[in-house]
């Protein structure tokens, strides 16, 4: 799909899943885009988890996906997202290990979205409970997780139709600026 | 162009800049690509300071872009973004606001490259020295600055083939695991 429609198409869609299988190559696809993001000095900080294992997704689902993010409970593929802050630079307090693994999940997004897949990057989950879930170092960061799976009635453009109808964005008079802060664009 | 070619296309590519003007159209676009991105409980967090002031642009490169980066000063544009961390969700130490300005980047930078413009976020630059150029308030961060230009000769294939060709990343079983820590994808 062309990038404009797949950057205008994207939502966040964990209340549109189905059980549907993943097949492999498309997962590789997926983690590939994220591998080829830029960061910070190449520093490359993030590791993906991909979760397949039923039994490992029903006790994320369980223990660490509560309220509203339990509705992945069916989705075939959650990955996580994580890293070690000390494997990318500190500038000012900013840890960029959080801006770096932005940026290869927003590739990953994008590219599921264009395979016809649905996703929802969750943060409000239990980072402490899915470390231990998954036996992630304690040094290492939980930053992100998502949902990846066919959408229900396998119609992508179908199940995003009423989220991206509702969409709320800021207008573009309160986010961009011309030459200087609060200078309108 | 197709998304996936889109995502590997993009290379960071600061030394292959024209003094091009660039229409306004187009920025609009890569504007607008950033303003669709998802953030945590929908925050938008993101502030972008869209340059094209020359005094502005001479300031910036001889006072806060120092070393490699000051290759940008010929550059037509420059988009600089921050933001208010405290307009976005902190869990357990986490500051979202970088991760969630990063998704809008990545949008920003992709479009960038669809519509064969160059880009190269850069971190590495005096971020105190940039709020103080472009009267930025305190307590909003400084995340990242990157140019916006036609590249040298005009056509973006022919400036990414050197920077592609030589792109290092971490192979796949270095970032990728399945279903727990370590265990190779």
């Amino acid at each position: 799909m062309e990038t404009s429609d797949t950057i205008s198409k994207r939502a966040s869609l964990k209340g549109y899943i189905s059980s549907r299988e993943i097949e492999q190559d498309k997962i590789e696809k997926i983690l590939e885009s994220g591998r080829l993001a830029p960061s910070a000095r190449n520093n490359q900080p993030w590791k993906f988890i991909v979760i397949r294992d039923k039994e490992v997704l029903d006790n994320l689902a369980e223990n660490a996906f509560g309220g509203p993010n339990y509705v992945v409970k069916d989705a075939p593929v959650i990955i996580i997202a994580c890293a070690n802050p000390k494997d990318d630079i500190v500038r000012d307090g900013r840890e960029y290990y959080l801006f770096d693994v932005a940026l290869a999940m927003e590739n990953m997004i994008l590219t599921a979205t264009d395979l016809g897949l649905v996703t929802h990057l969750m943060t409000g989950v239990d980072g402490e409970e899915i470390k231990k879930i998954l036996g992630i170092p304690k040094d290492v960061q939980f930053v992100v997780a998502t949902p990846l799976a066919y959408p229900k009635g396998d119609s992508y453009d179908a199940a995003a139709k009423d989220r991206l109808s509702e969409r709320e964005r800021k207008p573009m008079q309160e986010i961009a600026y011309s030459d200087k802060w609060a200078n309108p664009f």
